[in-house]
């Protein structure tokens, strides 16, 4: 499991993990729709050689992951526990994944731009993969020449990452938020600063869980630090509401709260059938009633570990066959109530 | 609590208590309804005297519970219990039930008629119900003039009781005839013979959490024997389509099945609010995983507790105050909780 599943980091109550993705380039090469199978694996040997023979510690920690030689369980499992994008995995010719021990870091090969280094930590710690992702792009700057205009930046396959190439996100727990509706105050302003509000697995995805993506949409302009300190603060005054609309709920409405993660606990510790949207939900109640205290026997850890193995892609790596939709469902279930 | 919830019986399944009322009248007394008190008073001592000067082992174990003397929650209990009708439970001037100790045996003095003799036993026992109200119909005789006529027989203060007097009523847990809504088959079959199907309350009630009572409307005509032998034989039919169907649904549907009477047990053990209606169709459907062998660390005697306890009377005498509706929810949720 990647740490931002077995460790909880700071703002844990509400701050699931933090990621920040760069897009990068390589010099006169063609982006990665014009390539042909021959340059694809030049980059991928490129990347891999200048990481295996770099001067570092990092050098002995990562594993290559080509697609190609993944079965589609096997990469829906990496998508679902947030290592590669949908897009990555879906190309099977050069595609591929540098990705640590840890799984705090992952170096996407091959997807919409040559190169994408992710970096995925627990809690709210932007800057820390901030530098983390730096730590990574001056080692691969080290041999590998990026595209690179100085009055744009760096250049990328789509013209909305041009300029830092700095994606940053982080990811949010926001029950007390959505129930009570204020979630849409928390887009309205978004919107307006030129942040983005995403689902759990990014665009176009639902809110399943009342967990939402917040991330920056401005690559071009801003140097990246501030990019990262803006989401950092509007984050922190999220995460400010979300207690604040909490605390008040757990005062007026205790018995009601108590009530409703309760009876996820049980439902979940019952069930025979669940499908993935019911268990999001309940998780995402009993995750709300464990950082209300109000229930004890249960870690954030696991409640993190159970968002993962619900999915699809691990439950069928798991039980190690191909399930349709309603042996999922039971499969499901049966994860869920030996986990708790 | 009364013999019919602290034991089973025959057919316990889907049987879950059998009951004989006998409505009596003495002579050349007006009927309740145009009794003074002195006139009402004079009838229960006339019936408590009979009863505790009785040549029978029966007289020691009889109580007198007198409804001005009982307040509006324990009153309601009796009803829940089965043990009184609401009816008699109004009549707080001269109403009155002579109780055994074991809860089988009520004789309601001023309710509708003069005289109710109700018996009531655990699962499937119409006969022995009727044995044992004719013992008591002896009894009364021995001292007490009935109003009698030779070619209607027993008189009564309502016209359709006139002839045995005779009610027999079973209460049935159908939860497989109700899912799949064969159970309008048996409305239809019951009202062609004569039978009424009623809620768990009598008259006028719902039925909630799946049970039925199914009782005979005719009392002019038929001696006793072949009305309750009629009414056995029927109730015998529905047993067995309940079974069938059941059979089927564990068979067909053993995944929703499971999965519905293990949800239900799972949020009975956990809620923190419960409605009386939520928790009649939970109570149902943890009976049914029950019967079924799908959960076997709970007793069929352990539900019908449940069924009594979580019912306002009784929650509010256990809790030993008077409770607003909320505050029921709470505390019947807390007693399901504590007893499962």
């Amino acid at each position: 499991m990647p740490k931002w599943v077995k460790e909880i980091g700071p703002e844990s109550d509400i701050a699931i993990s933090s990621r920040i993705r760069m897009a990068r380039n390589i010099e006169s090469m063609p982006f990665p729709n014009d390539l042909n199978e021959a340059q694809s694996k030049n980059i991928l040997e490129m990347v891999h050689h200048t990481i295996t023979n770099a001067n570092s510690s990092f050098k002995k920690e990562f594993e290559l992951i080509e697609m190609n030689r993944q079965d589609k369980i096997e990469r829906l499992n990496y998508i679902e526990k947030h290592l590669i994008s949908p897009a990555l995995a879906q190309n099977t010719t050069g595609g591929a994944a540098l990705i640590n021990k840890e799984e705090t870091i992952s170096i996407m090969v091959n997807e919409e731009d040559h190169i994408r280094i992710q970096c995925l930590l627990p809690g709210l710690q932007l800057t820390e993969c901030l530098d983390l992702g730096n730590k990574i792009d001056d080692l691969l700057e080290e041999s590998i020449r990026y595209s690179f205009d100085e009055n744009l930046g760096y250049l990328t396959s789509c013209p909305t990452n041009v300029g830092t190439g700095v994606r940053a996100s982080v990811m949010l727990h926001l029950p007390a938020l959505s129930l009570t509706g204020y979630i849409n105050g928390v887009f309205n302003v978004a919107s307006k600063i030129g942040l983005a509000v995403r689902g759990i697995y990014g665009e176009g995805s639902q809110y399943t869980g009342n967990i939402y993506q917040i991330s920056n949409q401005i690559t071009l302009g801003p140097p990246e630090e501030e990019l990262v300190s803006t989401l950092h603060d509007v984050t922190m005054q999220i995460i400010q509401n979300e207690r604040a609309v909490r605390e008040h709920l757990l005062a007026s409405k205790n018995i009601e709260l108590s009530d409703r993660v309760f009876r996820a606990y049980g439902i979940l510790k019952s069930a025979r059938l669940l499908t993935s949207t019911e268990a999001m939900q309940l998780i995402s109640d009993l995750r709300l009633g464990v950082n209300l205290n109000l229930i004890q026997d249960v870690s954030i850890e696991k409640i993190n570990e159970l968002m993962v193995t619900i999915q699809p892609g691990y439950l069928q790596k798991y039980f190690n066959s191909d399930l349709s939709g309603i042996e999922r469902d039971i499969k499901r279930a049966q994860l869920v109530r030996e986990t708790l």
